[in-house]
Formats: structure tokens, sequence, C-alpha cells
């Protein structure tokens, strides 16, 4: 790590931090329009933080480092960083009387697309604060497709790699169609809001509702502008519109641009695609019919709000329709072990992701063919290709790496005086960016609100590690990353 | 798989079958002493037991199968059915009032060492039971160190293999010492149990506690001959005893027969140990300041305590010396993570074992190194050896498999109604072959007697799972398996 390479990073992070700047004077915007005086908080934001970037910029600009994993790790951290700080400065100046701790474990949650909120009282919350949580839910899901799509498969990092050839389709020349590829992106990303936005003011969301609610669908944050969620507006065509847009917005997006710009019917056929679709069908007519049989209610009524649920668990969204806590334990167990599985790679999607199943499925039945067959060649596949013994490592270490933080992290909020039902949900659903947890507490009828700072900066840490893959944030800790 | 295979098979689990009713005279004697008419229900039983065995050795025997790996996996398989089964039998004849899922449960908890009981009112049962059910644990107990040290690394299951060449000294000729071996292990295991039979005697216990607790505590079993488990002693040099001769039995055989007959101090300094000690002391402290916070407990009598439970959960024993789960959140999640982790490979104890955790840890440090200097060597090391990539990928899918059935298996007793906690806790319970978990039902102050059927047989399958490595039972449900 040498001088010019921190320089470079945080020159790039400055940047970063005058077009937050600029986003700012959006929600400035919205509040001015509704008549809220809010608007000067973003205003003024706007103004410290864009002096301060540039303040930063101005320092640290000159002659660029040259392109190195080092370089590539520390930009990831610092960008991530900088959304949470910067972005918790409106929050921790508006009208809403949080404290330091709970305006960056909300910006946290929002950039991370975590979904997780200390508001109580968003039916009555400004509107430029609730259109800024919704923003940067809603640029933190661009930017991890971004990272997913761009920039994890060049620092290797939890066998990302091995999507960069299949789904970049520009594997020859990996920066020649880069412009191409990031404009295809950013259009499917806005174009899908747009029509999301749509479909929920088609079916009755008001404007404000529609905008922000798309935009958290997208992201798959699930920051919603009402305390009970998708609760609120109890209509079964918007709960059915965001089923199917979160499901989408699960998917990765390199088979979406294939899909869209080429028409390739083939891309979805991905077996990460197949496992996310079949985990959600399973555990949806699994949830419908315990809802069914424990309440009575219409097997109709039981699967839209399954489907619903489910699938903001599994994409990580975090909407809820209603306490499905109150369904009973089998739909509490599932809800808790959904919480750790997560969408597909190159989408907006936290958690483990459905590859990293699939792969391990394969492992596994491949070692049980090789304790029969010492001496039989026992490939593990992932579709037509086989998973290399590289490849294969890097998920289990993944995987092991997630569990372990999962755990530390429970602990450490147990440690806080936190219930064991909290703390181990909390810890997950903090860790796979889903939202809310189980138990009375931060489960889908509560929020994060009663907590201790303590337990608020756990799982803002927690978010931040989930969200940048593990391995992204640990290198950081390692004295041979600082080393010359 | 063919009928040759599968008659050998059934020859040798008829014979452990022919052991097993001879065993039985054991506790007939001990209820004939004490004047319990209980001492015919185990005459009946070891003719029964007796005859059936005796029937299919005579229909089985004959030229035996050559070795393989099969015959290999379909005898561990079968002896601990055999073990399971039989074992039952007298149980479910008993006084007690057992039905037959409560009298499978609590064989299954006996031979796989588990020590999760369904009879409440230990204190009045007829000490034959009380034997019977020490006398299977400490003979479970001598199996799985057979089975670790002799047949899974031939089996090459859950990187046993490589312990095969480190510990048994005999790599060249494995069997031309392996005579001198048996009986030194046996010598062992017979001499720590009267050892600590002597001890607890010392220190107050009577004989036939004594006896029954020495055997149960070798074998890392956990079964108590009252309610309250070691509670009802109350006895600070009973606590240490216990906690010391757990600990020894939680380590490795092999180590103990180097150390012990030839005097090879560095034997200890198998990593493994190192991290199992560590482990133990890290979380005793933990356990014992927060007891000392908590309680106002002197720091001494909370030292006692938690080295007693934590050493308890860590070599899956699962004694208690009293209801640790009203210490406190933190001490309740320290409780259920240690239940995951397990002693040293080839010693009695359960669980994840500590050579893995050893491995796993070293793997995830070469791969955040790898991630820094793709190009440069990282070797994971285990003490002064190389792990090779077998042998880690033998580790991962071991703790993959084994972390992906315990929460199948609390899906599985949350559909049986159980709630969260004490499914979560009872799946990994059973499978760590522990004994308590947490909550008010299946805590250390209570037991499993209250649970439905299905739920009983839910947690004996996992016990024999976890008791035979996983892989050893799962290769039976693959197609694979049984052709020709």
């Amino acid at each position: 790590m040498n001088g010019q390479t921190l320089r470079s990073a945080i020159f790039i992070a400055a940047i970063c931090g005058l077009y937050l700047a600029t986003a700012m004077l959006i929600p400035a915007m919205v509040d001015l329009y509704y008549g809220s005086a809010d608007w000067q908080v973003f205003a003024l934001s706007a103004f410290f933080i864009g002096g301060v970037s540039l303040a930063a910029a101005m320092a640290t600009r000159g002659h660029p480092a040259q392109f190195s994993k080092r370089l590539g790790f520390l930009v990831v951290n610092l960008l991530w960083l900088t959304l949470s700080v910067a972005g918790a400065v409106p929050l921790y100046l508006s009208s809403l009387d949080l404290n330091m701790a709970d305006a960056l474990f909300e910006s946290v949650s929002a950039v991370t697309t975590t979904g997780s909120t200390v508001i109580a009282g968003l039916d009555s919350a400004p509107p430029g604060i609730l259109m800024w949580r919704s923003l940067l839910q809603w640029m933190g899901g661009i930017g991890i497709v971004a990272l997913g799509l761009l920039v994890l498969p060049f620092l290797r990092v939890g066998g990302f790699s091995y999507f960069k050839m299949e789904s970049s389709d520009t594997a020859e020349k990996p920066f020649a169609r880069f412009a191409v590829f990031v404009r295809a992106f950013v259009a499917i990303y806005i174009g899908l809001t747009a029509l999301c936005a749509v479909c929920y003011g088609a079916f009755g969301m008001g404007i404000f509702d529609a905008v922000n609610h798309a935009m958290t669908t997208l992201a798959t944050g699930g920051f919603s502008t009402r305390d009970a969620s998708f609760g609120a507006f109890n209509s079964v065509p918007l709960l059915w519109t965001g089923t199917i847009f979160m499901t989408i917005a699960g998917l990765p997006f390199s088979v979406l641009i294939l899909f869209v710009a080429r028409g390739r019917y083939d891309a979805l056929k991905d077996p990460q695609i197949i496992a996310y679709g079949l985990i959600i069908l399973v555990a949806a007519l699994a949830v419908a019919v315990s809802l069914r049989l424990g309440t009575g209610e219409s097997f109709g009524m039981a699967l839209t709000h399954a489907a619903f649920n489910v699938s903001s668990l599994v994409t990580t969204t975090g909407y809820a329709s209603s306490d499905y806590t109150l369904w009973g334990p089998l739909v509490i167990m599932i809800a808790f072990f959904l919480t750790f599985i997560g969408g597909c790679s190159g989408s907006t999607a936290g958690g483990m992701k459905a590859y990293r199943l699939v792969i391990i499925a394969n492992t596994v039945r491949a070692g049980i063919r090789r304790l029969i067959y010492p001496n039989g060649i026992h490939n593990v596949r992932y579709g037509t290709m086989t998973v290399d013994a590289d490849m294969q490592r890097s998920v289990f270490l993944f995987v092991l790496a997630y569990l372990f933080i999962w755990a530390a992290g429970a602990m450490a909020l147990a440690a806080t005086g936190l219930d064991i039902e909290t703390a181990l949900s909390g810890s997950i659903t903090a860790l796979a960016n889903v939202g809310p947890g189980i138990g009375p507490i931060i489960g889908p009828a509560g929020n994060f609100s009663s907590l201790g700072d303590p337990a608020k900066l756990i799982l803002a840490l927690l978010m931040l590690l989930g969200r940048l893959e593990i391995m992204v944030v640990l290198v950081l800790f390692t004295p041979l990353f600082w080393r010359d």
C-alpha cells in the first residue's frame, strides 16, 4: 500500500461524494413541493457534503495510481463508507430527531439495500426524508449491480470470476464494449423502476408511494413509506405486482440484458435461476399450505401473501404484507432460514446467493459419489460447465465466513442484552441485507428503533460486511494488505 | 452391492447382537442385587435378542465377503442400528411405561452418547434401567473411538484419513500392530473409567452413582442417575472432577495412547488439542465473568460452574450443574454455539470437531492472503503439515452437510409444532450428540419427555446421522450405493 494508491482511492470516493451532494437536491425539491421545512436540511447537507468532497478531491487529484487489486478493494470499501456517512448527514439533521447511531444505521441500511428501519411513524414523516431513504437504496442497488458485474470479477471475490466469462459476453475484450454494457444495465434498471412505478400507480398507490416503492423494489431494499409496509395497502394486485418485480430484481442483470436486449430466452436456463425459482416456489407453497391449514384463510389469499413474503425474503427485499410470524412455528422457521439464502449473483439481492447453493449441492453430491468410488472421476457441474477446485474453494470460503460472521454477530448482539431470537435473526437479516428479523422486537411487525446504540452499530457493520461480499471488507483487516 | 456383502454385514451385526444380549445380564444382576423386579425384563430381553441374533448369525454365516468400502459403510450403519433397536427392548419392556418412540429415543440417545432423556423421575427409576442406560452409553463411546480410529480412515470419511497416518504410528503395516493398538485403547478407556469412578466416590458420590457417572463421563454421553444431573450433588470437588475427566475424554485416544503408554508429551501439541483447550478456556472465562457480573456469585464459584458446563457442552457430554439458561442472553448464545463445536477427532465426543475448525480457520486465512496476492503460494497448514485440496474439500463437505442437516432438522421439528428456540437448539443438540438444548422444554432444567413421537423420532435420526459423521449414513441413500 503506497501513498499514491490511497490518494487515488480517496479521490474516487470524493467524486462519489459530489454526486451524492447533487442527489440531495432531489429530496430538497420534494420537500419544497410538499411544503416541508426540511428542504433546508437537504440544501445544507448538500452544501456541506459537496464542500468536503470538493476539498478532498482537490487535495488528492493528480496522476492516478495504476489499477491494482489493492486499489480496487480500497475504493470499494471507501465508496460504501462515503455513501453511508454522507447519506446519514441529512437524516441526522432532519426534524425526525434521530441520534448519530440512528442516522448511521438508517443510512447504512439504505445504501446496503437492507431495509431495516429505526424510524417509527413513517406515515407522517417529511416526504423529503422518505424520498432520500428510497433514493439512497436505489443508488445502493445500482452500485451493487455494478460492483458484482464489473468490479468483483477482477478482484476474484467469492467465485464471481466464474460469471465474468459467462455473463459479460465480452470475455476477449473486457473493456471494449464496457460502455455499451454499462448503458444497457443502467437503462434496464431505470426502465424496470419506471415500469414498476406505473404498475403500482395503476393498481392504486398514490404517485409518491408508487415512486418510492418502485425504487426500493428494484433495489431489493424494502424501505417503505408506511410503518405497516405493504400491509398498509392491502390490495391483491399490488401484492402480486410487488412479488413479480421483486423476483425480477433478484435475477442476474447480465441475464436480463441478454434477455431484454437480444431476446435470448436460453439465458434463463442458468442453473442458479432455476434454483432461485424453485426455492421461491416450494417455500411459497409450503407457507401457503401452512397458512391455509392454520388460519382457514382461502388458498388464493394464502398463496398471495405467501408468495409476496417469501419472494420478499429470498430476494432480500424485506417488505411484509402482514405479520407472518403469527402463522405458526413452521412458517417462522422457514422465514428464518430463507433469510440466509438470497437471490442470484449480479442482482441487487444480498445473501448467500443461489449459484453458491447450486455449487454446494453439486459438490456434496460428487463427494458422496467419491466415497463409494474413490478412484472414479467426480466432477462438480454447474449446468454444462465444470466447476474447478479454485471456484469450489472460493464458494466454500465465502459460505463459511458468512456463517461464522453470522454467529459472531449474534453473539455480539446477545452481549448487548438482546434475547436469542432477536440476536440470531437480527444478525442474519443484517448480514444478508434482508430487513426484518423474527420475534416481537425486530419482526415484520416491529422495527429497530428500540435497540441500543451498540446493537445498531453492530448491525450496521454486519450490513456492510454482507453487502461487500465479506471478503472485500476482511482483506482490509490483514496486516498484509497495508504492507508496502 | 451383492448378496454376499449384505450377508456378511448382517452376520457381523448379529454377532454384535449376541454380545449385547450378554451385556444385558449386568443390569439384570444389578436389579437382582437391589431387589428390583425388573431383572426379569433384562433376562427376557437377553433371551429374545440373543435368540434373534443367533438365528441371524446362523442364517448368514459362511465364507465372508471380501472387505470393500461398501461393506464397511453397511456394517457401520447396521451396527449402530442393531445397538439402537436391541438396546431399546428392555427399556420398552421395563416398568417405566415408555412407548416405542420413547424407548427408541432413549436407546439411540444412549448408543450415540448424546444423553438427552425422555425419562422424568430418574431418582426413583429401577437401578437396572439406570445401569443399562449408562452401559449402552459406555459401549457406544468405545464403539465410536474404534470407528474413528480404525474404520473411518479406511472409508475416507470427513477428513479422517489425515489422522490415520499421524496417529496410528503403524502407517507401514496398518494391521501388524492392530491388536496391540486395540488392547491399548481399550485398557485406557477402562482404566480412565475406573479412575473416574474412584474419584467420584472419593468426593462423595455413592458407589452406584459413581460407577454410572464415570461410564457416562468417559463416553462423553451425559446420562445421569438424577433428574437434576450434577446439580443434585452440589459439590465443588465433584464438579471439577467431572470437568477434568470430561475434558480428557474429549481428547484424541491416539494421543492418550502415545501420552500414557510412551510418555510422549509432544503428542499434546496437536493443533486441534490447542484449539480445543482454548475454546474451553475462553468460553469458560466469558461465562464465568458473565455469571459473576450478572448474579454477584463469587468468581471462584462462577468459574467452577462455568468450566463444568462449558466443558460439558464442548465435549458433547451434556451434564448440567444448574440451569445456565438463567444466566442471561450472552450465556445462552454461547451455549447455543458451543453445541455445534465438539471435541477432538478420535475421541468419544461428537460435533463438528476441533481439527475441522482449525483447518477451516487456516483455509480462510490462506484465502484472504490469496485475494491480495493471487499469484503467491498460499498453503493451508495444520501444525507442521500441509493440508491438501482433498482434505480441505472433505472438511468443507462435512461442515456444510452438517449445517444443512441441522437446518433441515430444525425445520422438521418446527413442522411438528415446536417453537423456534426448541427446534433450532434441539436439532443441533441431537446432531452434535450433546444432550440438552435451550429454552424451557429441552433446556438443561427440562427433558425430552413432553415432545411428540414424530419429534422424538426426528431427533433420534439426527443423533444417528451425527454420530456416524453424516456421510456414512448419507451414502446409503444414494442409488449408486445399491447398484451391483
